[in-house]
């Protein structure tokens, strides 16, 4: 990425997901970052050349503790690629009729917390000086003026709490960083599990690869500008309204 | 209100709030309800004249869906004014560095999901027809776009989730009763135990009484319309973006 300093280090939260996974490979591609670190709950730690892995539990405070300790600084870019749709007793509402407490608690807990938690123990170790970038995957059914359809109750309030966690954390961390942004990422609708069961409602040619959002959305965050900051980006780089 | 048909009931859940209590004193003075029924944590059921009280825990669904059982019908006002800042565990963040995923939850599961819960077993019971209105109090920090200062995460996180849900429910029930209307309000800075601690950068002139307060959200009621489904109005009927 021409925009961050060479040398230093990429995390990417949720590595083992199919987006985080293509975001892994196309950070190891780009010789400006010193280590690509990769962290997943079902990782062991281990190191492959510039590859290094472990694991982490984002709704286990402790885990994400430990995790950010042994981070290699400094630390330029972190990736907040987990969240969870369905499964695990999630299920993505068709009417308030179908509104659950545990589902709302539930989807909260992984999508907006956890992402919450990571930017209470990354942020701290982003480097002080020269662009740093903290990003989170968000997605545009997040987003409340943009919202035609409805439904998706638990994931879209989750994803609503998430956005409005990452504006606050681009408001405070500009202050004493003025190089650092915060922004949210809308990935698109991509072929992975997350996307499995809503897939056949996708227009031809906008259901997209792992590998080809990952390669938009790291160009999305090389081409961050300041009046990003605290904003969710799509894939092509465009603007989604709160 | 001159815009919903007369002798229908009109709802306040959180009725011993300040705002909760100012707004059933409110509805009381309006001959057009046939009933005012008064709900919060530690009522017992009473009835006198056109006001009943009951008692519903919004964090017990249970206790929501048999408080929504005893309503007369029809019902044509419900006002959820529950809603927690501070107190309880939950203390208003001012920096990410104190983030705490039980305050996160906590905050959610009181200013999100109780409303949500409330929406699930009241909806239903709302007239077929004739102008209905369902509205929780947000509040104007819950707005992602309106968000200069930062802070107050788990707060602001949860009145973000709530105005998703309320524009999900504004979505979904107008399709089948088009004379229903779902919004969110932000009463103000008002005198009241949820604002105590941080009245004091509060503007001359801009800390409302809840008596005041109350009597604009109910003017603001009774002129909405159509295009303001699934909004968040203030006090003195602006929208408030998302």
């Amino acid at each position: 990425m021409r925009s961050i300093p060479p040398g230093g280090c990429a995390v990417v939260i949720g590595a083992s997901g199919g987006i985080g996974a293509a975001l892994v490979a196309g950070l190891l591609e780009d010789e400006g970052f010193g280590t690509v670190v990769a962290l997943a709950r079902r990782f062991t730690a281990s190191a492959d050349g510039r590859l290094h892995r472990g694991p982490i539990d984002v709704t286990d405070e402790a885990s994400i503790a430990q995790a950010a300790e042994a981070l290699p600084r400094p630390v330029r870019l972190v990736i907040v690629a987990t969240g969870a749709l369905h499964g695990g007793g999630l299920q993505p509402e068709k009417t308030y009729r179908a509104l659950d407490a545990a589902a709302l608690m539930e989807s909260y807990r992984v999508n907006t917390v956890g992402p919450a938690l990571v930017a209470k123990h990354l942020l701290p170790r982003l480097a002080p000086a020269g662009r740093c970038v903290f990003a989170a995957l968000s997605a545009r059914v997040g987003s409340i003026g943009d919202n035609r359809a409805g439904g998706w109750h638990s994931y879209r309030a989750s994803k609503a709490g998430l956005n409005m966690i990452l504006r606050n954390l681009a408001i405070e961390v500009v202050r004493r960083t003025p190089d650092t942004l915060c922004v949210g990422l809308h990935p698109g609708t991509v072929d992975t599990g997350l996307s499995q069961p809503f897939q056949r409602n996708v227009a031809p040619g906008k259901l997209f690869s792992p590998a080809h959002s990952a390669a938009r959305l790291l160009q999305v965050l090389d081409g961050l500008v300041p009046g990003d900051n605290g904003n969710v980006l799509a894939w092509d780089g465009a603007t989604i309204p709160p």
